[in-house]
């Protein structure tokens, strides 16, 4: 019951109504897709459908549970229409949609004092403990393993789409539930894309290849990027990488408790700008990454989150240049006491092939 | 712009707000996943961020692109600000969250008058035209080939997670981008689990399979399930197949156009009933699909919407025993003025192995 305690604790509320599935998963376990955790001080529910009965029985030792025979907003509101004193009823505005919402509301009636929350489980969530932790490390190791493992498919002729193939399948025949996003692989100009999905298009010779990818693994996620060289590397590229990576080593330093993580950011971006390359980063240094690929904190401008020990960030600073192509190297990093500790710790210089 | 008028029509505003991703694809090609579409009556503007500038290029024709350099919803709103004249903006409450309306609303002023919708672009997206009933088909041949490539990998001692492995290996190789949810491979009782995730468990002699599998092809979703028995079926485990079967082929022949959704999900249930096994069939009949695999409309109980031509529907009956095991079979159909047309031709029998 300690992370549910936490989470009431966070809240300030008699009851909270859970929708977001990580959360719900952090909380209880329960990972089907459909389902509403409702937590009350001394107790929790978690309502689902039939579908889910026997995996929410199998996965969920904390709550009880309740199949819901029609839409589980309705079914939670009408539960809290019978509370018994208890009143103040936390929700989060960044998981209901206007619908939901309007549904619950007019479930539960007029009694509850609806308290909006902001992100708590979400803080929670932010910190690692040391069970997490092995878990995100053995995604790490997967990711870096399945990496190695399909170095020797990079060869002329391959397709960006078969490359991926080869991916996810390494890592589901490790164990992986899947991939933690859509496996980018990308080639030449597309390397430009920071977010480029895989296409029938061959891998060349002197190109760019940027493969970034992660795997979930017992229900958590890992993320890393490394750039490959199809041939021998001309050296206006080999500048721009060597530049990416003093940036992640810079980022990386700024990494320690307390330390707030647009600092993290503006080290990449420091670094970059040194070399004349900072209009060429244009997306964040990092994220969080845990139960979800994209968590708090953002590695952002303007974000003032303090860094904790115990979580879990990537560091993956970027050059794109539109019709040349792009670099991104990525690591997941944990935070410690003495400042950031890779996770995935494969060799980082630009791959020649 | 035809789906952009048909869409400004049918939401009776002078501009729509779309915030989600598959209805944002549908209307202007855009399939990154950062994105907001503002539809106004003579033009449209793609919203995105720079990660997706070249991707948004690449892909949108029919409407401007606007790289924003802050948070989405809130430029958007900052252009409404802006609007001449035209103030009556309609958006989704079943894809914005709380917190978004809330950024929303206060970018864009007092002067919006904003116009609740209800899935009018869902249900455009229920109706499909040729173009992207070719893709659903070669989406459905996917899956099939996939499925018959794989049989031979039902062996005892390979695990749940290996042939999950190995189908969407088959997939990618086959140009899906991913599979159009995550495989399902379950074994003995726990294919009594409707949406069960594979496991290491290995699969045993004597013992129930149920795949049930789908692959995006070109932004399409496929939905197939079959169930094999790994030996030579018992009597029994065949009386419930063909009950499941018989319901599937009695709701597909209650599907045309003008019939509302609930009288196909009926008919399955009654067939089920009339076998005695009605309460072991613990979900609706099928769904709509296409960008989605989950889309409008829901064969189930209460569902009044009235079948149109055009629309593309999983037919899907199971029979769920605990402690036993459970059976489904479910094809892709797509409704004619005749009557329903299977996108999924493999044959339906009972694989016995």
């Amino acid at each position: 019951m300690d992370r549910l305690r936490l989470s009431i604790s966070a809240f300030g509320a008699d009851a909270i109504v859970v929708t977001d599935a990580p959360n719900i998963s952090y909380l209880c376990g329960f990972a089907g897709s459909a389902g509403v955790l409702l937590v009350e001080a001394h107790c929790a529910t978690l309502f689902t459908d039939s579908r889910y009965s026997l995996q929410a029985e199998t996965e969920v030792s904390c709550a009880r549970i309740h199949i819901a025979k029609k839409g589980l907003l309705r079914v939670v509101g009408e539960k809290l229409r019978h509370l018994q004193g208890r009143r103040f009823v936390a929700y989060s505005p960044a998981h209901l949609t206007l619908d939901q919402m309007e549904m619950l509301r007019s479930a539960a009636g007029p009694r509850i004092r609806w308290i909006k929350g902001s992100n708590e489980v979400e803080k929670l969530r932010s910190v690692k403990d040391s069970g997490e932790l092995s878990r995100m490390r053995a995604a790490a190791n997967l990711a870096i393993e399945v990496l190695d493992g399909v170095l020797c498919f990079l060869k002329p002729g391959i397709s960006e789409l078969d490359l991926a193939a080869e991916i996810e399948y390494r890592m589901k025949k490790r164990g992986a539930s899947g991939p933690s996003f859509e496996t980018i692989v990308a080639s030449g100009v597309r390397t430009a894309w920071p977010h480029a999905r895989p296409t029938p298009k061959v891998l060349s010779k002197n190109e760019l290849v940027v493969i970034d990818q992660g795997a979930i693994l017992r229900a958590y996620c890992s993320d890393v990027t490394r750039t490959v060289f199809m041939g021998r590397s001309p050296a206006r590229l080999r500048r721009f990488y060597e530049a990416a990576l003093e940036a992640q080593e810079a980022a990386k330093r700024a990494i320690r408790p307390g330390v707030p993580a647009k600092v993290v950011d503006s080290a990449a971006r420091t670094v970059l700008r040194k070399h004349g390359l900072a209009r060429y980063f244009t997306h964040s240094t990092g994220h969080g990454i845990g139960l979800e690929v994209h968590e708090m904190p953002r590695l952002g401008r303007g974000e003032d989150t303090l860094l904790q020990e115990g979580m879990v960030l990537t560091v993956e600073p970027g050059v794109y240049m539109d019709g040349v192509g792009g670099i991104r190297i990525e690591d997941d990093v944990v935070v410690t006491s003495t400042g950031a500790m890779d996770l995935t710790t494969a060799p980082r210089g630009l791959i020649d092939l």
